[in-house]
């Protein structure tokens, strides 16, 4: 199955490029709301995921013990900048479980404002990754549930075990046989449908068939997140700026064109993966995605349809076009 | 009709993201060697098209009587890095033409290694535009042939309309009314079919069926780049280690996925354009397609090939998949 065009950019009023994706969206009683292109491939959704990765870490009461803030779990969910902010809250969290830097598996990786750090002569390190929140509450799963801090990114350490079967349980989508592969990160990313993840998001949102812990703590994420979108991103990121306008949504971006969204007020769970793996696709189609549910005022509206076209301009400001969203989102 | 993927990234053995697009070859005699995809709607060729922007600015003298290098002449049909070499090279042909920065009307860009110029506490300029050496030809050719330095940039000008004339002729293609719309560097790019464009790329390397200005043009052009590849892009860049790699080859890329070669050596002429605009595809696709074609030595085919592939690693270091070239790049 082809997908079909989903974004395309223009330039002198023709389109100049084209993006095929494909997108789902499930409703609170787990219909399916919306269907664009192919969502029953498997797809990698790389660090979109990571509210769901972080489920354990609150249910097994590891959180709680640790005393993490909603700061500090929403960047245990973020694919965060490296600003100041986010290092210096990761080194919180590392503190917190009795650990430091040196324990992170992540990799180190150049902060978003590269240059920065580079001018002080200084070096990035793990701490830097971008999610190295992500990897700072696994240590505290770790920790807290006497697991070994060491080799905790690895497939078969009891973390990863755990997180596996709890995305299977909440997407309801066996992945102890799906495809993975070592995310940028190094952590296993296993392969899911788009249909199983947007039900994953939705189940986020409504809390429905689950256990009371697991409850809580998806109630825990969701709010975290929408009160501290700086955290799940940073300075001029799309999902914080998405999130600013909207706080009533939750959106989280993956690397190759993905996107998780959930919308707690109204139960709704949205996945989609731009099939080239380009964000500004991604962008684009979320925000439209988001603006045509029938589920918000007048105003949260128009400023989501507002993130779903983008203009072009030139080195001299001159607008030479736009990205924005096809016919192929209208549908329902 | 819809184009085949022709470029795929991979991720734990499967298939992460895929890139449709299309490609055309044009063989000494004009013969359409390899059609891949739709080669005939008509594409923005961006920057893929500087050599053929470049010829009247030989033809006309205007290279000559300003004792332009083949430096220079590499310098105008390039992306340029704005790395100190280019910065200086732009600027003396500025100097030979009479002319300061202050003529360019490509807008400020910083330079590719930006952190460079930041941390000295510098401001970009026009001149560290990737596209101030093609500026700087244009305005060569203003002051050669009269015409005014003020608004070469313009459509109307008689320099962008003796190069729409240029492009035209060598392509086959009347551009006088085409769709065209505004480059990032202001310019006007005219679209144009697949086709045509690697009709004017295999003229270029055969320097048949044109006048004999043209032809000393074309040569010049495709010796002056060929032997410059550092001027063409820069450091790290793909045009560069492609042409240093193969020196019997030109390749230049276009913004929004597009690439064209030539090979004088074959009289050969390619253009491609990933639909979704990326980069790393394009790439990989220029490398495959001139790998395909059976003119080389063994050592040329193996580093081409070579360059069609392309690991990627995650922050540790860890090959999590590749970018390769599919199947549809195989057939004739």
């Amino acid at each position: 199955m082809t997908n079909p065009v989903i974004v395309e950019t223009t330039r002198g009023g023709i389109v100049e490029s084209r993006h095929r994706g494909a997108v789902a969206v499930i409703g609170p009683d787990g219909t399916l709301l919306k269907a664009v292109g192919d969502i029953d491939v498997p797809i990698f959704p790389r660090s979109a995921i990571k509210a769901l990765q972080a489920l354990p870490m609150l249910e097994s009461g590891a959180a709680a013990a640790f005393g993490f803030t909603d700061a500090e779990i929403a960047l245990a969910c973020a694919s965060h900048n490296g600003e100041e902010a986010h290092v210096r809250t990761v080194r919180g969290m590392l503190r917190k479980i009795g650990l430091d830097e040196t324990a992170l598996a992540c990799g180190a990786q150049w902060p978003r404002d590269e240059c920065r750090l580079r001018c002080s002569g200084g070096e990035p390190g793990d701490v830097h990754n971008n999610c190295s929140g992500k990897h700072a509450g696994m240590l505290a799963l770790a920790r807290h549930t006497g697991a070994d801090t060491e080799g905790y990114w690895k497939i078969d350490h009891p973390v990863q075990q755990r997180i596996m079967a709890t995305i299977s349980e909440i997407c309801d989508h066996d992945l102890s046989s799906a495809p993975w592969g070592h995310d940028g990160c190094s952590l296993p990313n296993w392969a899911i449908p788009l249909r199983r993840l947007s039900l994953g998001f939705s189940r986020l949102a409504t809390r429905r068939d689950m256990p009371p812990e697991r409850a809580r703590a998806a109630e825990r994420i969701t709010s975290a997140v929408r009160a501290n979108p700086f955290m799940v991103a940073g300075t001029g990121r799309f999902c914080t700026r998405l999130m600013d306008a909207v706080p009533r949504a939750f959106v989280k971006v993956g690397a190759e064109g993905v996107y998780c969204a959930c919308v707690p007020h109204a139960g709704i769970g949205i996945a989609l993966k731009c099939d080239d793996g380009a964000r500004r696709a991604a962008e684009a189609a979320i925000a439209a995605t988001l603006a045509s549910l029938d589920v918000w005022t007048a105003e949260e509206r128009s400023r989501l349809r507002a993130l779903a076209t983008v203009p072009i301009e030139n080195f001299r400001g001159i607008r030479t076009g736009e990205i924005r969203v096809t016919t192929a989102l209208d549908d329902a």
